[in-house]
């Protein structure tokens, strides 16, 4: 049996693009003789829908895709994701579902049964879960098919909270769809999924499938989406595995399509050696991925963002510049009194190096101008914090003017550790059409201006590497004056956040209790802000946004 | 038996406070003779505490006041709602559970079974369900006690999905716990709960509980939160019924502690004639409280708003007068050259009329700024939407300088009709801390400044709420020359939203179909504004935020 993996970089709602991408799939497997061709979880109509699919007409728009693509698998099966309309008057309207096509229809329909609903997942909302279980067959085959989760039961450490770091040997569900379908002896196992990228869960992914195919003892196809949906990145790395864990991986992070000879993966045949790869160079891939589909999918062409002339914006800068091209990026220097001579030379160091166009701006007519129209009603206050933010939002209100006449879009150039403690100025440096290193530690964003310098040619001038962190909205102000240094800041930040330990359990571990609680609060206190961030390209296993979910008006730490 | 009903406002995280105001409540009840006093899901923690629920440390302090708790239940029994741990190796960490607490402890716990997962809930995301049925008994009476949706199965109209006006006959879960109860043979039935407020949902509560009082022939104790959660609301209305169908009510969008004789109950002694309540008085009082919770819990005393002239800033001044009291509100005046003379002396006979300080603040210079500032970048471009943005964003930007300076917090005043559609300018009308209007459509801001008039005093002059809506960025510029007429665009988004019919089925009620397709690709193309809104106080059944989830990169009917 010959096995083709389509790897395709779906969009939601698109229907007529996803699908002709699948027929088109479809026609060079059968062209190559491949007996059967995988498309991933919900292909259909993209991952993830999120609440479209509480439209009966987007249900109607996903059967009709169907329909035609079960039309064009004559001469061939195909394994295609979508959902599957629940027929019981029980239950929720919808199976999240894998339709197995074949001779020009619908030969079977087989629903997901473990439904992730943590982090960024929310498929209980809208699917039942399964409760019957069936193998399907391919000219005399067994195929044992699930969906996604339906492999993550797996006790240990990888235990559906992807990257989780649990270790406690808990299981997450109480069942294990492939427990049941063993029982038929199937010849292989087809799982389809929608496996969001972080810079751990290649790695997390292919351990799971190698613990399936030893326990159930039959190989395993993998298919995963590729490209990025709004904050969502998907890397691909679709896998093959066989019973003695040899390993075949696809491309990672773009369209792939390849073809598996059964006889070949019981063997062994050109498996690969797989090898964790660099966290800076997967969280690079993904971001400019994560940038460049943003754009394609919405049809824009062109990026706009400041440029402070500190590490975050020279890091989106090269990111924007690789994604986009540099004829589609234009950087903008945002001067104030209080800005640094230096940070302009860098900025204009930078942007030479790249060969972008740019536009400097001074922002004093603005400060003046604010200054006057306020002058009554702050008669007598003393300058504080407010003329610091009213430079951040006249920055804003230009980036978003040029959006606006020149057609551009705001890219957003905070980092986590800054977006985690509340050091931005809502609706000034807080916005953007999304956010680019959002997901990203300051201290991290260090690491991968390093890789970017290894690989664009040095764009980013070592001064802007080397010199302390500063908002440069007072005369000689540095991060520092107002946080810890980064490097006690971010590993304080990655126990409370990523893996939910409370100030008690990451005092514990050496850290000072009277920084650890006041960091502990920042996070908590600064959840009005994020609520109104723009979404966060998610490269870590617990982003800020969608997979995480905290109350604004609580009292917790706070 | 007496039972006393504690309908409390808590408050997310504050232990503190949720735990002294249920042991003075056990204290109260236990003074009045009362056998059992009851308290509401998750009383222990505040609903919904989201992924605070993620943290250990968290868990410990709800166990910790759990006990403390208890310590209090000599010579009266308590049921309290809190999280408690799963103690298996399978499935999810915790429980939504409710505790039985007597004779100094924790007598019995007993957990969800149906944990609703869809529009503002996310139960599944925490909870593993219960699949184990037993009542509790308390001086020899026996009690089946379930939490909130446990409820919510019965079939027919309201099954599940609160106020859908899904009439399929359908039920959203396959099981039913009262089905399992009910074999032990209950004297009464007891259901704590954290059912948020909408303007339809204490009609569609009354009948859920009315239908299982008569389907399984006992009295019914529902126990249900008051006050303001940041976007939730919850309006209390506690319920007792009987199997006749009587109803006692408890008191609406307040605290309230009420006591109920069994014998009395079963007699139908003292119930109530219960009647559906105005739309527009449910709505003002969710406001209202929406608002003053919102400050009370935060610590924060004083508002700012910018009064356009509008009817929609005058509805929000209103509101907020009443919430925070006249010398907590500060409405400003923004005026810009293509401000009209009348929006003016509009507001300021409406700030007269409530008595409120204001201030007036003209934007001109600072267009002027921005016009200098972006004169060199945007030479030879024509003026158009970009300058309209620009009035918006400084306005914004003025507020926020007030926020900052003078400690106020800035309430937002879009409607959720303008919302929808995307007429507003992101980091501009759209900022807030928390949007008192964005789920009350243009047409239901008229009918409730209408309500307003007739209890605060006629303190909207009728020019406000006469005058053609405008937003004022240019000259003669009236909404209609952008959107449909109000009594037109809102029954659309209404279907669109509220109801999810896409645009096939809204067009098969004989609405235009070039409109219906223009206005539902506005509301999807307006997913990235809205990503970035406030909070918004929730009062109908699809509000936007949390409990409406849509991609933004996505192409369904954009």
């Amino acid at each position: 049996m010959k096995i083709a993996i389509a790897q395709l970089d779906y969009h939601v709602g698109n229907f007529e693009l996803n699908t002709s991408k699948i027929i088109e799939s479809i026609k060079k497997a059968k062209s190559e003789q491949a007996d059967l061709v995988l498309f991933a979880e919900l292909a259909i109509c993209g991952y993830p829908p999120r609440d479209f699919l509480e439209f009966n007409d987007f249900i109607s728009l996903c059967d009709q895709a169907i329909n035609e693509i079960a039309s064009h698998c004559i001469g061939i099966a195909a394994i295609v994701g979508g959902p599957h309309v629940n027929p019981s008057a029980k239950g929720k309207d919808l199976f999240n579902a894998a339709y197995f096509l074949k001779d020009g229809t619908i030969a079977k329909v087989i629903h997901k049964t473990l439904l992730p609903n943590y982090d960024v997942f929310d498929e209980y909302r809208y699917f039942e879960p399964n409760r019957v279980f069936e193998c399907i067959e391919l000219n005399g085959s067994k195929i044992a098919l699930t969906i996604c989760e339906d492999l993550w039961n797996v006790s240990g450490k990888w235990n559906g909270i992807a990257g989780q770091a649990r270790n406690d040997g808990k299981s997450l569900y109480i069942d294990n769809p492939m427990d049941h379908l063993i029982l038929e002896k199937p010849d292989i196992a087809v799982n389809i999924a929608a496996s969001p990228f972080s810079y751990t869960h290649d790695e997390a992914r292919t351990k799971v499938l190698q613990k399936n195919a030893s326990t159930y003892n039959i190989p395993f196809f993998y298919v995963n989406h590729t490209g990025a949906q709004t904050e969502l990145i998907f890397d691909g790395c679709s896998t093959v595995v066989n019973p003695e864990g040899n390993v075949w991986k696809m491309a990672p992070f773009k369209e792939d399509l390849q073809y598996f000879e059964l006889d070949n993966i019981k063997k062994g045949i050109d498996s690969q050696v797989y090898d964790k790869n660099n966290k800076y160079e997967l969280i690079y891939n993904a971001l400019v991925i994560g940038i460049s589909d943003y754009f394609n999918k919405l049809g824009f062409k062109k990026a706009v963002l400041g440029m402070s002339g500190g590490i975050d914006s020279a890091v989106v800068l090269a990111l924007a510049v690789k994604a986009l091209g540099k004829e589609n990026v234009l950087p903008v220097l945002l001067p104030s009194p209080y800005s640094s001579e230096g940070s302009k030379l860098h900025s204009l160091e930078m942007i030479k190096n790249l060969g972008t166009d740019h536009q400097i701006i001074p922002i004093e007519k603005g400060m003046l101008a604010y200054d006057e129209m306020l002058s009554k009603v702050f008669e007598g206050k003393a300058a504080d914090l407010t003329e610091e933010n009213i430079q951040a939002r006249i920055r804003g209100g230009i980036l978003m003017a040029m959006t606006n006449k020149l057609n551009l879009i705001l890219l957003n150039t905070s980092n986590k550790s800054e977006i985690a403690v509340g050091y931005s100025t809502l609706y000034g440096d807080s916005i953007g059409a999304i956010s680019v290193l959002g997901d990203v530690y300051k201290t991290e964003v260090y690491a991968l201006a390093t890789y970017i310098n290894s690989v664009q040619g040095n764009c980013i001038p070592l001064s802007i590497i080397q010199k302390a962190p500063s908002a440069e909205l007072r005369p000689g102000q540095k991060d520092a004056d107002s946080l810890p240094p980064y490097d006690i800041l971010d590993p304080i930040l990655f126990q409370y956040i990523e893996l939910r330990q409370g100030p008690k359990e990451i005092i514990a571990q050496g850290y000072d209790p009277t920084l650890v609680y006041r960091i502990c609060k920042l996070v908590n206190m600064s959840e009005y802000k994020r609520f109104q961030a723009p979404p966060i390209l998610r490269v870590s296993d617990k982003s800020f946004g969608f997979g995480r979910r905290l109350p604004i008006v609580a009292k917790y730490l706070g």
